[in-house]
């Protein structure tokens, strides 16, 4: 059976590449085309399924209208663009059509929307014999060339996350021990299930990233920290340090893993952040920072590209702590082999 | 349980409609914005889930990749739009991933892509529980205020379609009789299941029909005759009358139904015949004749719109048969009813 990574690559070697207008293809976080001077159109999908992406028995249907857009949301940020149209398809079991308060669903869905000024625009929907399927497209905007690719990281410059790391993965094993919202545990518990059931997209920090030019090469943590970065490093033939000592681990994290190491195993392989991953020169800094405390967020300065040790083979990320350099070996989410 | 179109009501009825450069947002067959002086981007999703949509014991796996792509080329053609880009989103069991060969969906899909000069470029790939998934994008232009909607059918006008009616319903009943392609039996049979698992979208005839503004309501067929013609009518705020001796039977559907009746049914109330049906001022049918056969596609006049007998209801759809007219009760496809 093919990793969804070789499966994607297959269908990417077949898709025509050349056609008018069209700026990037498949590879990226969104495509690229042109749309008239001075100005380019984003658009990225994706597919959420329950059982694979949510349980219906710990998420509610608010929360799932909310993540089916800010996942896409995500996307768009993660080109450093603003989103400006969406639709969304709905596969929905009969049964759970007439027990279930689907308008839930749109509150969830539209209260984000909203916020970030994003129009449904279309769709599609059908019965589905058993589990609810959502495909969420979202269509945004940037000025001419200004869209971050996961390409552009150059040795030397440094690497940069968002927020902090691991809540999501954290959420999702509370969620599996049984834990539900609302939850009378401590606060934590409820911050850790929130990060899972309801991410916040990184929206208008994208956009201005995008906006200023200051990040080099861009996505969003959704596989995995590590294996995201080493997207980046594919795509611009590269490597990568990470220093264990500064990786902002979530609290809820620190307090609920049990361990140091489970804690760092969920900030760095546990997927669903929707934090932003970036990379820039390191006299950027103090710009890049001030660009992020305008969006009410903090950013950490998490390691460094490299030139890449290798050129026959893939890229390689390595790990600093306590004074020792190994290399990482890069686990993450693949939906075709969980 | 609501009506599949009673639920899309009500999420159009919160969508936001006002955003910047919106054309026209859900309720037709694609959305439009305004990409810069003089063109138009139209864009249509499409969800087909196994054992909704398609069974895997019945099609092979390059007609569902040809299917998957055409029927959203459909929804470009009836906006009078140029499909340009597609995005096609996959959902694969691990068993169908493995035990299937993937390739060949592919290749029917990009079989058609190329056909029409579309290219692939985006999307996403997800593992599912137990059914294939699949949501297909296409993205179209088209000159400013070229697009042909639903809404724009008046009193007078005739009403047309394209091709034949009906082998789609009657291929997807002798399929479900356990007939086969290849098969040995008559070559009628072949074409209904052709016509059902490999349906041709009519793209350069919508894309003609919108660059000459011949057509002043233009769909698909997709759900059956008699409810998509329904749609124009509500759209438009009138009624329409068919000619029952001029409808277009398939010739497998008249030599295959058994009875008339039958063969009338499937053509007026079987869906996905992918057969465009538009609306035009009877002086515009020399043109329109033209425009078809340049395109080697046969057209009819299948009726007239008629004003809307009572406005404070919705839409009737009559039938003109042995010199009587007859409200005709108004059956198609409702997945969520289905």
């Amino acid at each position: 059976m093919p990793s969804e990574f070789s499966f994607i690559n297959q269908i990417r070697q077949r898709a025509t590449t050349g056609a008018n207008n069209l700026i990037l293809g498949i590879g990226d976080d969104a495509a690229i085309w042109r749309e008239h001077e001075g100005r380019e159109r984003l658009i990225s999908t994706d597919l959420l399924i329950e059982d694979v992406h949510f349980k219906l028995d710990y998420t509610s249907l608010a929360c799932l209208g909310h993540k089916a857009l800010a996942v896409s949301l995500s996307d768009i940020a993660a080109m450093g663009g603003r989103p400006e149209f969406a639709l969304l398809s709905l596969g929905l079991p009969k049964s759970k059509l007439a027990d279930l308060n689907w308008q839930d669903f749109f509150d969830g869905y539209f209260s984000l929307a909203q916020k970030y000024g994003v129009a449904l625009i279309g769709g599609d929907t059908s019965a589905s014999p058993d589990k609810v399927v959502i495909d969420s497209v979202v269509i945004g905007t940037c000025a001419s060339g200004k869209a971050i690719r996961r390409s552009g990281a150059k040795m030397g410059e440094a690497i940069y996350v968002t927020g902090r790391l691991g809540a999501s993965a954290m959420g999702l094993e509370l969620l599996q021990r049984g834990e539900r919202l609302p939850t009378q545990s401590p606060d934590k518990k409820a911050e850790a299930i929130r990060a899972h059931l309801q991410p916040e997209p990184r929206v208008k920090f994208g956009e201005n990233l995008g906006t200023l030019g200051l990040a080099t090469a861009l996505m969003d943590v959704s596989d995995g920290l590590a294996q995201d970065l080493s997207h980046i490093c594919e795509e611009s033939g590269v490597d990568a340090v990470l220093e264990y000592d500064v990786l902002p681990i979530a609290p809820s994290v620190r307090e609920l893993a049990g361990t140091i190491d489970k804690a760092f195993s969920f900030a760095i392989s546990g997927g669903e952040d929707y934090e932003l991953l970036f990379t820039a020169n390191p006299e950027a800094e103090a710009a890049l920072k001030k660009c992020a405390s305008e969006c009410a967020l903090e950013i950490t300065r998490i390691g460094e590209i490299m030139a890449r040790q290798n050129p026959q083979e893939g890229p390689r990320i390595f790990l600093r702590r306590n004074g020792r350099v190994d290399l990482l070996s890069i686990t993450g989410y693949d939906h075709f082999r969980a």
